[in-house]
C-alpha cells in the first residue's frame, strides 16, 4: 500500500502559513529526524546528544550551521511512536523572518532531509494507523473551514464519529456474509445457517443508515462549500441591491436600468456561524437580447441548484400582476427541493394605497404560507428578519449529527447502497447465495474504502495531494 | 518606566504568520495565562490541573469551550521566569485554519485575556531583563532580514555583541567619572586622583571606539535596507535596460526616444546574499524641458547618497567626446565617498574600427585604476563580470563586527561623539572637572539609552509599535 513517497526518508517542511510572523515552526519526521536536528541545534552551549532527549520536551536553545548561528529557537522532539506523524519527529520554531525560513529548510536539506510532499506528514500518519483515511481527510477540511458550520462537522469526523458508524455497519455487514458464505461450504446439504427473515431486516437497517449517510451529503456539502442562496426576481426588483446590502459592499453593478446584471454572481457569506453562497441571477423577462437570454437560461439553473430562493417583489408595483407573472417564472422550474421566502423589496417608498395593498399581499401569502419579509435593500431594512427566516428555512441537523462533507465519501456511500439495494432484490428473488454475497462483498469494499481500509496507491496519492506541504 | 499597557494582564495574540497553514501557533503570557488555558485544556481526557503542569512539556489534549471541541492541540506551558516574557506563558499550537485561530483568540479573550499590543510579548521580555532594548530591536531586524548580510548582522546584535560593546565603554567612562567626580569632593585640597595623561588616552580610545561604532551605520543600514547603487550616464546610454536585465524582468519603461526615464526607479536586488538598491536615474543631458530637468536634478542627489556609482557609457559613440562630457556631467558632484564602476554598454554593436577604440578606452581606464566593464545589458551579456565588480567594490566588515544599522542607535552614538570631543577639548584646556563631568555624564546617557538602561515610556512606546502583534 505504500507508494514510492514512503520510504525511510526524513522529511521536513514549514508548517505554519507562509510570510513573515514573530514564530514559524519548521516540523521535521522520519528516522533520521533525531541525528539530523540534534547536529544543528545547540542546547546550554553543547550540541545536543540524542541519548539526552526527553521526548516531548521544549528545549531553548542555538540552530548553528558550520560554525555560525542561524537564530535562537525551541526545539521539541517527540519520540516515535508519539508524534503526529507515529515516527520519530521534531518542530523548531524559529524567529518568523522567511529568511530564516528558507535558509534553515535549506541547512535540513543539506543534512540529510528531503523536502515533504503536499500532505506527507498526514499521510504518514495513516500509514502508521494514527488516524483512518476519513480522519486524515477531516483535518484537512478543519485547516479550510470557514464557519462555526463547517468547523463542527470537521472536528466530528477528525474525532472518528463518521468512522465509528462506518466500521459498526460494515462489521455488521461482514458478519451476515460470513454466515452466508458458510452456507456455501454445506451447499449440498442444503441448509440455513441464516434465518432470510433476519438477514432482511438487518439488510434494511443497514441500508437505512447507508442512505441517510448519504442522503446527509447534500447538507454536509452545504455547509462546507455554503447553503446556495438564489436571488431570484423580475428585472429591477432589486436583487443586486439586496446582494451588496447584504456583503456591505458594492460587488454587483447595480443600476435602475432593467437587465443591468446577465452573470450570476457569487459571494460566500459567514452569518451566525452559518456558511451562505447568495447567487445573484439576472432578472427574468422575456428579452430578445441574446447575452440577457443567456443570463436568464442560468438564472433558472441557479434556482434548481439552490437549497433555499429567494424571491424578490417590487412593491411599488400592483402586486397582483406581478406575483402571478413571478409565479409564472417561477413556475417554470420545480421548486420542490427548494425553500422559498419571498421579499417584498422597496417597502419604504409606498403611499397609503401601497401600505393597504401590502397587508393584502402578506395575508394573502401567509394564508398559502409562504415565508414572506417586508424589506428595503437600499437602506438595509428588515435584513434581521431576512437572516433569521434563512436561518429557520434550512432544516439543521443535531450538532452531533454525522454528515458527510466530502464526495469521494458521498460517492462510495451511494455505490454502497446501489449494491446493497440490490442484494435487497436478490434476497426477496430467493437468488442463489454465493451470486448475492458478490454484491455484499461490494458494499463492504465501498464503505471499507472511506475510512482506508480498503484502497489503492492511486487513491491516498490523489487525497494527499490536496493538502498543503507541511501537513 | 511601566507604560499603561505593561501591567498585570495576561495577554494572547496569534504569533505565526497570518493566513491558512497545517498548524499555527498562539502565544499566552501573564499570570493568569496558565488557568486561562487549564481551564481550556483537556489532556487524556481530563481538565489540566496547574499543579500537575510541567513546564516545557508539550502536552496533546482538545481544547474545550463551553463543551464543544474547538481543536486537538498541543499545549507547552512555560513556567516563569524561564520563558521568552520572563511571565508565565502558554504556547497552542492549532490546525492552521483561520476560523480555528480566530475562535480560540476569542474564547481566550472571553476567559480573561487581552488581545496583545504590538511589539508586547518582547516589551514585557525587555522590562523583566531577559534582554536589553538593542537586543529587543534585533528581533525585529532578525524578522524582516531579507539577505544573509541583514540577517548576520540582526543575529549578532540579538546575541549581544554590540550591547556587550557598549556595557565595556560605558563602565569605562563610569570609571572615569567617578575619579572625576571624587577629585570635586576633595577640590579645596587640590589633589588629582585621576592621572591627565591617563585620562586622556583612555578617552582617545574610547571615543575612536564610538567614532567606529557611529560610522559603521553607513555600512550597517546599506547592508539592511540594501546598498545604493546609483546607474547614471547621458541619455540613451541603456541605463533603464540595464535596471531590467538586473531585475530579469520590465520594470524600466525602455525606449529609443533620449529621456525616457524622468523618475528615478528604485529596485532591490539580492545578488549572492548581498541586499543592493538600484537607482535608475534620469539622463544626464543638458535640457529645457522642465519635467526632465526635476529628473536631472534627482539624478545628482541620488548619485550624492549613493554608495557606488555605475557611470554608463555607450560603446557606439566616439568614446573620448563622450567619456569628457560624461566626466564633465559627473564633475557636477563630489564622488569621493562613492566607488565609482564604468560600465561601457553596447559592445555587441561594435565593428572592428569600434573594437579598436574600446581596447585603448580601457587601457586608458585601467591606468587611471577607474574599474571598467564592458557590457550588453540587452543581451545581459557582461552581467556577471558587473556582479563580482559590485562584491569586491563594497568594502565589507569582517563577519563578526558590530554594525550599527537602527537610525536610533546611530544618533545616540553621534551625540555620545560629540559630547566626547566636546571633553577632550576641556582637558586640554584645563577647564573645571565639575564641568567637564556634565559632558562625561550626557555621552554616558545616550550610550545607555542603545541598550535602555537609561529610556523614557515614550521611546519604549514607539519602538514597540513598530513590532508585529504577536511578537
Amino acid at each position: 500500500m505504500q507508494s514510492n513517497i514512503l520510504n525511510n526518508d526524513t522529511i521536513c517542511a514549514i508548517a505554519t502559513p507562509h510570510g513573515m510572523g514573530a514564530i514559524a515552526t519548521v516540523r521535521v519526521s522520519g528516522a533520521k529526524a533525531f541525528p539530523i536536528v540534534a547536529a544543528l541545534f545547540q542546547h546550554r552551549g553543547n550540541f545536543m546528544e540524542i541519548s539526552e532527549v526527553v521526548s516531548h520536551k521544549a528545549y531553548h536553545g542555538h540552530l548553528i550551521n558550520k560554525g555560525e548561528l542561524l537564530d535562537e529557537v525551541l526545539v521539541t522532539f517527540f519520540k516515535a511512536p508519539h508524534s503526529f506523524t507515529g515516527e520519530d519527529s521534531a518542530e523548531i520554531s524559529v524567529h518568523g523572518s522567511v529568511f530564516v525560513q528558507q535558509k534553515l529548510l535549506q541547512v535540513l536539506i543539506a543534512n540529510g532531509c528531503r523536502m515533504a510532499e503536499a500532505g506527507e506528514f498526514t499521510r504518514r500518519a495513516f500509514v502508521n494507523k494514527k488516524f483512518d483515511l476519513a480522519q486524515a481527510e477531516a483535518i484537512a477540511d478543519l485547516i479550510g473551514s470557514e464557519s462555526e458550520a463547517a468547523h463542527r462537522v470537521a472536528i466530528n469526523q477528525l474525532r472518528g464519529g463518521f468512522s465509528k458508524e462506518l466500521q459498526v455497519l460494515r462489521s455488521k455487514l461482514l458478519e451476515m456474509t460470513s454466515l452466508m458464505e458458510l452456507e456455501l461450504d454445506f451447499s449440498e446439504e442444503d441448509v440455513e445457517f441464516a434465518d432470510r427473515s433476519q438477514l432482511k431486516a438487518l439488510l434494511q437497517e443497514i441500508l437505512a443508515k447507508v442512505n441517510r449517510l448519504r442522503d446527509s451529503f447534500h447538507l454536509g456539502n452545504a455547509i462546507r462549500n455554503g447553503i446556495p442562496v438564489a436571488i431570484v426576481g423580475q428585472t429591477n426588483t432589486g436583487k443586486s441591491t439586496l446582494l451588496n446590502a447584504l456583503l456591505g459592499e458594492d460587488r454587483a453593478i447595480v443600476s435602475d436600468i432593467a437587465g443591468t446584471t446577465r452573470d450570476t454572481i457569487e459571494e460566500t457569506l459567514n452569518i451566525n456561524g452559518i456558511l451562505y453562497r447568495f447567487i445573484d441571477t439576472a432578472g427574468l423577462r422575456e428579452t430578445d437580447e441574446t447575452i440577457e437570454k443567456i443570463g436568464i437560461e442560468r438564472s433558472y439553473k441557479k434556482i434548481r441548484e439552490a437549497t433555499i430562493v429567494i424571491g424578490m417583489l417590487d412593491a411599488t408595483i400592483d402586486y397582483k400582476s406581478m406575483l402571478s407573472s413571478s409565479i409564472e417564472m417561477l413556475g417554470k422550474v420545480d421548486l420542490e427541493h427548494q425553500q422559498l421566502i419571498l421579499c417584498i423589496n422597496k417597502v419604504d417608498t409606498l403611499d397609503d394605497h401601497g401600505e393597504a395593498l401590502l397587508g393584502q399581499l402578506r395575508q394573502d401569502l401567509d394564508n398559502e404560507e409562504i415565508m414572506v419579509i417586508c424589506l428595503s435593500a437600499k437602506h438595509k431594512f428588515g435584513l434581521n428578519d431576512l437572516y433569521n427566516t434563512l436561518k429557520h428555512s434550512q432544516p439543521f441537523a443535531h450538532p452531533d449529527a454525522t454528515l458527510v462533507t466530502n464526495v469521494r465519501h458521498y460517492e462510495a456511500l451511494l455505490h454502497a447502497s446501489e449494491s446493497l439495494s440490490q442484494v435487497q432484490q436478490q434476497l426477496e428473488m430467493n437468488i442463489p447465495i454465493d451470486l448475492i454475497s458478490q454484491d455484499l462483498r461490494q458494499a463492504i469494499y465501498h464503505l471499507g474504502s472511506i475510512t482506508g481500509e480498503i484502497t489503492t496507491d492511486e487513491v491516498l496519492g490523489s487525497i494527499f495531494s490536496r493538502f498543503c506541504i507541511g501537513k
